[in-house]
């Protein structure tokens, strides 16, 4: 059976969350948040252009990067310049579908892209869930200096997401797990929820066992609560409580 | 509202879906599984090398590649020749766990690697689904004929998986999407499920729009039925039905 | 001394060849060759862009791609995903001169670009002329296609072109080597000829050893035999005969 | 000619330097260093491995790789994924070349690489000079965990090491210049310095004008001086003022 | 019909050749050889190692690389910096077939590989053939090197190889042809032969006509007459006249 | 101490020094370079046009490439076929610089782009140096000739620059090292300086040592009086002496 938790952390607690804004003096939104001790810079960059396959659309374009500083692990990690690996893709193509299905990509002020780039400058597991909840509050401000800017009406951003990753580790389930308890985990779920309380995305996991859907259910009540947090946490930041 | 199926195909119904083996005669095991006009060649290889992390742990490995013919697709599809795309290194990151989650790697008859090539021939929807449907029955064939070489004394595929694919559409849930389907579809569910009728690995995406848990649960009922069926054909078609 | 060839061909035949066409639902021409246990899988692909060094000829472009299957050969291949190999390139440079030797590029409605791609499902030696035989066919179905279509009002391909390898093992002069034969052989010739009876391609590799005129002559001669027969199969399975 | 400085720096003054240690819980070392708003994040991993030119020397190895996010330039600068730029290249030698020359490889515990990571976080003119006093706070700390746990007897680092930039522009001698600076330098030095008071490196590079050796010893007792107080700070901040 | 060739120049005389020995001080062996304006350094190293396929077999290995100076063209040819050319990799693989032809890989001293690098300074026509010519002589030279050094007894290069083009251009056979009568010649041939007057690589092309077995002959005699005085250049060079 | 200088070379005394012009026909200006056994092919080509960035600006660009001959060096370099070294995109940005300091850039006759490649046929120390003093002859000559096309009226290039090094050997200063030297220099210096005795670019390394001011002027007085000697070499050969 798994022992405790750092910090005697209850089974359905978030780590120690928070979300630190305009961060970086040149980015139109930028968020530090940190997860205990995983850490990632958000950043959102507005650029007038986009891809060739949306040229002539009149709308935007919203995607996402993601990588590792060396440092951020324990293991120092080489870096991607050689191309990139499969993890960093499919994770930062999660953080972008989360942001797009609460984006007017109609109402971007025309054929604009919003980069927004994590880099994890520490990392102790839940990168891409503590990914997907500062993104959020990075595009949010980006789009709200572009409104103020008078390049759109309305912050194009009509929702939030927000994102916990779900575990069940020596039989018992966790809710935010950090590195040592992910890589312990039989069952690893994420999940991407907004403020209707409804699904986004949906990833689980079996590692080494399969799962029920009685214990998938189970998994997904508490990652509604810890969403739940997390949300109010981004509105309170923002100034919108 | 979404109009009728192709061949008046019903909402719960799979496509027509074939499994044969032994297609390739180089390879241990192969599977030229269709759904439909979904047509995925899988073949499995073994050999005796691991790569450096793993060696000296006395256990093998499985992991998968995946790969579009470029005239697989109604526009041709560039080769991947300069860096893989993150779509392709995300489905084969997919078959490879889904795999191993009932694959004994202790007894592959040691520091052994089982490559699954999953090269789609023709692209209608559903090739990740179809191919790891495949996949386990091109596994299985490779690992018996390395049983009967006397390498392993039991095929260490200790379980079955397949997977299928589940989208609303127009408000209309519905099994196993073909492309035009699933180019509509409003939420896109990807279910690997085992012989017990237990979840190896869940993932489900809002493209639009996001969704409820009643909606969830729907949704794995209508896979979990599917699913069943395409373990019934792997049992037939490898002749333990 | 070579001993018997496999089912016990006699020197001077092709082994059993078969050109299936329309396998591929998305591909304007394809065409599966098989060439005994050689299976190259052959689709021709029209686009309407030429490359920038062809822009504003009025005339079109055929070019061809190569690949092997991973499982396509008794050793795994793995994927050129990181830069091509020599080998292949010079394959499909050979498939693309060939073809463009009988194509009026002037005659295909304009800049347009035909690609034949030519994935090796299955290897056992003469994978080259293999795929040139099917790709011609391929590539006549897929103009057919653009004249039906009202692109051009003759087929531009105004001539056949086949190929066959011939080679000296143990002393014997053997046509269409397969692989054992191939990996033995002292001389390696490949040849690409049209229904005139003429040389579009000849290319003739001493491996250990030199090669006389009369030697050439010789290999030229069963060459010229065996693509006789290539080229009254394209005519009967396209319906010319 | 040029107007005020920011904050009405004074030409000969340095900007608000700080350098923040232990930032990084996985790093060995590390230090966010910060001239005015160019700050770098800084790291030293230890590493028991050596390139294979270096194996059985029994020495060391210390080597240094630079990186911009992409959000820490004004324009969102792409990620360096498909090859690296000969700036940065030219950067993460210099910086290795200067902590190098204080470094004694011989005695670092056997055939090691320490690699200093410098991440640019945030970009205003002097990022590699930045970086190298940050990289040598952090390769301190780093080689002082290393002797604490008896890998080396003694600190392998030997010497101090700091850099500065200089240069002229609109005809007046500026020392540690801002992005907007130095984008309208004529003359552009970076100078490396020990706590000897001589120098380890020595860049200058006319961008508009040719320079005379009265200006370079100009440039050179205005680098002499910023130097001497970047020591005096990373002394102090180790604690051994 | 074609006009007058460069200098008045016979259909059946080669451009003057000259092969220069010795021309770079830090290979084993090396040749500046010219056809007309076609100038190609080439040099032959010679590397204690072999790949890992060739390990254990006690044999060498020759290979060729084969490189064009961005200035040797006309236009500007860009470096192959991101990925080979398939023309300079086809090239290259002829080079290097023609050599090991009369090479005795299994009398090299070992297990050593000697690359024959061929470096094209100047392109006019032909830079294929002057490079098997002028590779024989720096190979042949970096062998006596390795004999007189003790390595080996005897030269392992046991025979001459020499190389020439014949084309067809405006109906007239023409030998060795500079760069204006390639680029119009509607058939193109390479030949490689050997001292015992046989043939060791032949490679016909017809870039828009077909041609007979007459014509090919014809094409060969041509060929036979040129590649005569080659060797018999080759001997006078390396004083075996 | 170090002992004698190859040839009984004087500390202060460059090798001897060749500039031949015109040594590539397809060129619009070409150099053949040589500082003793070093020597690089340069050339310069103009091109009509320009990078993106520099579109609209009716301004041209100059830039240069450096690449070593594999058997330019005693052990062979390989090719840069999949990424650039530092070194080599070092080396090719300080040529660009050096040169474009003394070019007219918006007199160039438009956006177009000049490239000097400089190609190292033979290496032995100061390759760098070498190619710029002869890169500076071949861009003149390509600009004489596109001033006598008409293209422009006055040679962009209005000033010279020539370089050198100067280097710290066992503790004696030597101008113009060699490999031999090169490799076991304490302090290694590269200055390029104009024909009104100016610094372009200066270049200063500690290797094993740190250096003092003195040391520095000491070193440079002994660039400046060789790059007089290059200089008026670079006239003499222009015919402008």
């Amino acid at each position: 059976m798994f022992g405790t938790r750092t910090d005697n952390r209850k089974d359905r607690a978030l780590r120690e969350v928070s979300l630190e804004r305009n961060v970086m003096k040149n980015a139109a939104g930028s968020c530090l948040v940190k997860f205990g001790d995983t850490h990632v810079l958000c950043s959102a960059t507005i650029e007038e252009r986009v891809g060739g396959w949306r040229k002539g659309s009149g709308m935007g374009w919203l995607t996402a990067e993601y990588a590792m500083l060396p440092a951020s692990t324990a293991k120092r990690t080489p870096r991607e310049t050689k191309g990139r690996k499969g993890r960093s893709q499919e994770i930062e193509r999660l953080i972008g579908r989360s942001l797009r299905n609460v984006c007017d990509m109609a109402n971007m002020g025309g054929e604009v892209t919003m980069t927004i780039d994590c880099d994890v400058l520490q990392a102790d597991g839940g990168t891409r869930t503590a990914a997907i909840t500062g993104a959020w509050v990075a595009a949010y401000d980006a789009f709200e200096m572009w409104r103020t800017s008078g390049k759109v009406k309305t912050n194009p951003l009509y929702g939030q997401v927000a994102a916990v990753s779900v575990g069940l580790v020596g039989g018992r389930l966790l809710l935010d797990l950090d590195y040592r308890e992910d890589s312990q985990a039989e069952i690893d779920m994420n999940v991407v929820m907004n403020a209707k309380g409804e699904f986004v995305e949906v990833q689980g996991t079996g590692e080494q066992v399969s799962f029920s859907r009685t214990r998938l259910n189970e998994m997904l009540d508490m990652a509604e609560e810890g969403i739940g947090e997390l949300l109010r946490l981004q509105r309170e930041v923002i100034g919108k409580e």
